[in-house]
Order: C-alpha cells, then sequence, then structure tokens
C-alpha cells in the first residue's frame, strides 16, 4: 500500500491491487471485514472523489470499444452484480459509478420481490431474460443471488430446494461465462449500526420517506441470519469465472472507487481496441465527397 | 429574448421560452427553421455547457419526485422520443442530457431496423413493449417514427399503408398519453452540409468508423425526401398531448441545452412533491432505535 501523502487529491489507486484485495471466495470469513476500512486505498473521501471523473471517462471509453466490437461481432458483454443489504448504497453505485458512464452502454435491472408470473418459473427464468446483449455492461441491482438470501432467511422455500440453488446458480454462471459474458459480483457490506444510522436519516428526512418500509426493520431484525447467508453465497459460488467482491461499504466514497476500479481493471484485461473498418474508406470519403 | 450579457456564463435561459419557441405543429415549414440557430438563447457554447449541470441537478430531482409518486401510487411517466438524421446527435443527447441524471430514473431503447420477429407485428407491436413504466423517464432513440420516414421515403410498404399510419399514431399517442405518459417529441435538426461534415470526420477518424456505415450516404442523397417526411410528421402529428419540437442542431451545445430545458418544463409544469409517508413516522423511529 502506497504511504499516506500530503497530496491526498491526487492519491494513487491500483485498480488490479482493489481487485485482488477484495476478491472473496471458498473459506472466507465475513466476520474478518471491517465494513470501515479501505483496503487498497490510503486516501480520504476527497481524494477518492477527485479519482473518479477520470477512472469514469476510462471506463466509458473502455465501454465505448466494447460496444464497437459487438458492431464487428464480438459477442463480449459484461454482467456487474450488486448485491447488500437496505441502504448498503446500491443506489449510489447506480448513480455515481454507472451513472458516470455513457448511459447507451449500460442497462440496469432492478430485481424487486418475484411477482406471480415469475414465481410460477424456475428462480432463475427471470434473471436470464435481463442478461446482458453483446457490447453492454448490464448491472443488476440485487439478483438470482435473493433466492439464497431473504428465501433462505425467511424460509420462503424449504431448506433442500433453496441449498440446491447454489450448485444451481454456479451450472447457470458457468453456463453465462461460456457465453463470453464477464461476470463481477459485488457485496456492499455495510456495519449494522451503519444501517441503523441511515434508515434512521431516512425517518428524519422527509424527502427520504418514501425510500423507507416498516418491513426494513423486520428484515434488520434478522441480520445475523442475513450475514451468514451472505457468507455462504460468497463461499460456495466464488469461482474462477464469476468471481465475489466483498466492498467495506460504510464509507460510501470507498465503496464508489472501489467498484469503479474493479470494473476497471476487468475492462483492461479485456485488451479493447477500435475494430477495423470493415469498408473502404478511401472509396467512402470519395462517394460522400461527391454528395 | 434576453439582452447579450458579457458575463456569459451565467445567461440565463428560461425553459418554459425554450419550449415556446421550439414547439412546432400544423402548418409547420422544416425550411424556415435555421439548423445553426439557437432559439431563445443568447449565450455561446461556453455559457451553454457552464448551465447544463445545475439543469441537470434540478431534472435528476424532479425525476426522482416522479419515481417516489409512484411508489405511492402515482402512474405518472414521461416519454422522450428523439429522432433525427444520422449524425443529428442523437447519442449525444442520450449522453449528455439523459445521462446527467440518475441512471436508475431512465430506460433508453434505440430502435433499429426491425427483426423478422417485429416485422411479423403491426409496426406499434415493439414501440408498446417499451413504454415506460409508472415514475420513469423512457427516452427513445428513433421511434414509431420510423415508419413514417425511411419507409415512407424508401417505400417500404405502399403509399396507402403508410399514409395510415399518422392517425394511427396519433391514437396511438392519445392512448398512452390517457395512460398518464407526459410525451414529449423532439426533431434534432441539422443541415446537409453540417451532416456531411461529421460523416467525414467519422471516416477521419479510426475511432469513429465503427459508426459509419456505406449505407448512411444512399440515406443522405435522399436528404430532401427526407426533410419533406419530417415535415410531414410535425405538420399531422403534433398535437396537443402529444407536441413536436423542432430543435436547431448543427450546435450540438445549443441541442442538448434546449432538449433539457424542453424536459424540465414538463416536469416542472407536474408540480412533483415528495409523497407523504405511509407509516407512522415517529412509531417507526421508536422501532428503530429498539434495535
Amino acid at each position: 500500500m502506497a504511504k499516506k501523502s500530503t497530496q491526498q487529491s491526487t492519491q494513487p489507486i491500483s485498480a488490479d491491487a482493489v481487485r485482488d484485495a477484495l476478491r472473496a471466495g471458498e473459506g472466507f470469513d465475513l466476520s474478518a471485514v471491517d465494513p470501515s476500512s479501505t483496503p487498497a486505498f490510503d486516501g480520504d473521501k476527497a481524494a477518492a472523489e477527485a479519482l473518479l471523473p477520470a477512472l469514469a471517462d476510462e471506463a466509458s471509453d473502455l465501454q465505448e470499444r466494447l460496444y464497437a466490437q459487438s458492431k464487428s461481432g464480438s459477442n463480449r458483454k459484461i454482467l456487474l452484480v450488486i448485491q447488500g443489504m437496505d441502504t448498503a448504497g446500491k443506489g449510489g453505485i447506480m448513480r455515481h459509478v454507472v451513472g458516470a458512464m455513457d448511459p447507451q452502454g449500460s442497462e440496469i435491472t432492478a430485481f424487486k420481490a418475484p411477482t406471480k408470473e415469475e414465481l410460477a418459473h424456475h428462480f432463475l427464468w427471470r434473471i436470464r431474460k435481463a442478461l446482458p446483449e453483446a457490447g453492454k455492461i448490464g448491472v443488476f441491482d440485487r439478483s438470482h443471488y435473493e433466492d439464497v438470501l431473504i428465501v433462505r432467511v425467511r424460509g420462503l422455500v424449504p431448506q433442500e430446494e433453496w441449498e440446491g440453488r447454489y450448485a444451481q446458480i454456479n451450472d447457470f454462471e458457468q453456463e453465462v461465462a461460456d457465453d463470453d459474458t464477464t461476470i463481477i459480483k459485488i457485496m456492499l457490506h455495510i456495519s449494522s449500526q451503519e444501517q441503523k444510522d441511515r434508515l434512521m436519516e431516512r425517518l428524519d428526512r422527509p424527502d427520504k420517506h418514501w425510500k423507507f418500509n416498516p418491513g426494513d426493520i423486520d428484515e434488520r431484525q434478522e441480520w445475523d441470519d442475513y450475514m451468514a447467508a451472505y457468507e455462504a453465497a460468497v463461499q460456495r459460488c466464488s469461482t474462477p469465472v464469476a468471481p465475489w467482491y466483498v466492498v467495506p461499504a460504510d464509507r460510501k466514497w470507498y465503496a464508489r472507487l472501489a467498484v469503479m476500479n474493479i470494473l476497471l481493471a476487468h475492462l483492461r484485461d479485456l485488451d479493447l481496441q477500435w475494430p477495423e473498418a470493415q469498408f473502404d474508406v478511401e472509396e467512402q470519403k470519395a462517394r460522400l465527397a461527391a454528395t
């Protein structure tokens, strides 16, 4: 890690270092993650916010190349899954990370409680329908993981059913990855106290009341069970083709910076070049000049 | 119109004045619109770009209220239709106007040449499927108007068929408006010379080649027919519930500022308030405090 600098507004950050620091998998211990920590970054809030615009510009540029390549036959796409407890900052990631890129390049799907029609199908049915097309970054605000999170905690299906879902999810994600999809799964990890503070803020502010639901407190009362369910999902479904990243999220500015860097690290790995013209450029210039 | 000011970075703009200046309808004469003009705005590029962030913040705030109201049962939504010739700046509107707002509040649908499945249905079938849900701003990048633009110019269906579509579109839009949809239709109007320059730039820059298609020059050769088709669409389908706005677009900065202002004028008219809490706030605070 870099030494603390007095010039924090130019505090550097390594996308690879963030990605390596936050990747989680087999044997993962959620209780060992401090939600207020800032792994692989020594800067403060101002430094993080100063870094974001240039990183967003780079991500936007790489996303446009990804899209351009799809016009020349590439099937590559990205699936970014965002999970977290209520108030963990999913909306902020949508607004400040996804929203910092060209909106034409990404598609956000917010998964709510399933509808009757969705419940009449396999739990992956609605997920498959929302997978991104070639050239796009698909972003899931909640996802199929709800089917081993709230469903497990609330016992919405028998244990033998949700137990089987971890393997089904791994098979599904392997299939998605085989279809040229780069899968990135993010858990925004906040502390119970931070959630309490954020819920209280929603209750204190009339412009935030619409975001509050009395049921949020019911869910909060199952905090330990949710943490166990998250830990199990990370342990059992972090695979080489679809790794989990657990992002400390008590500091919103760190979570946004971290998710942007994890996304960037994956985009850079794709070595995205502008596609070659599939026509004779000089010939078309002459045609155009004659109009 | 305001007098030219030396303090152009604070050049004011009236959303209502922009909307009034650009609304077009019966008897509309497209040839009378100067694509390089900047109606209802006396500032320059720097002034326009300086205005945009605050306007985008206001639009974002109003959009969030629109969404919040949908959680309390409001069915109101907005449909923003963007049409224009190739290179008219549709992508720039998506990036700089739509992209300046929270991505969770809007949904962009880009209509390409219809698929076989789409062609097997009525031309409005794919349009209906993409209509925004309550609380959202749906943005159409091209739209059902292609069915009286390229379809008319290229004779893709017999004249009696496309002639009937103007009335069908008006009926359809009336139905959409009756479903609590605020409809805003934008034509980005560039000059033929400006298109030539922008297409040449795409040919000059290897990072823009992917945006160019030799067919673009074929379409360009039908310029006058396209202008006639646009004029007819504006004349025949600008209705009180679904007006057309013709935006001079040779100056990209003006087109972006104008579209943002037209959108804002409509959002302001909705008088969007934060919804009342549908629970007892103090009771919930006590419940939360006890956790």
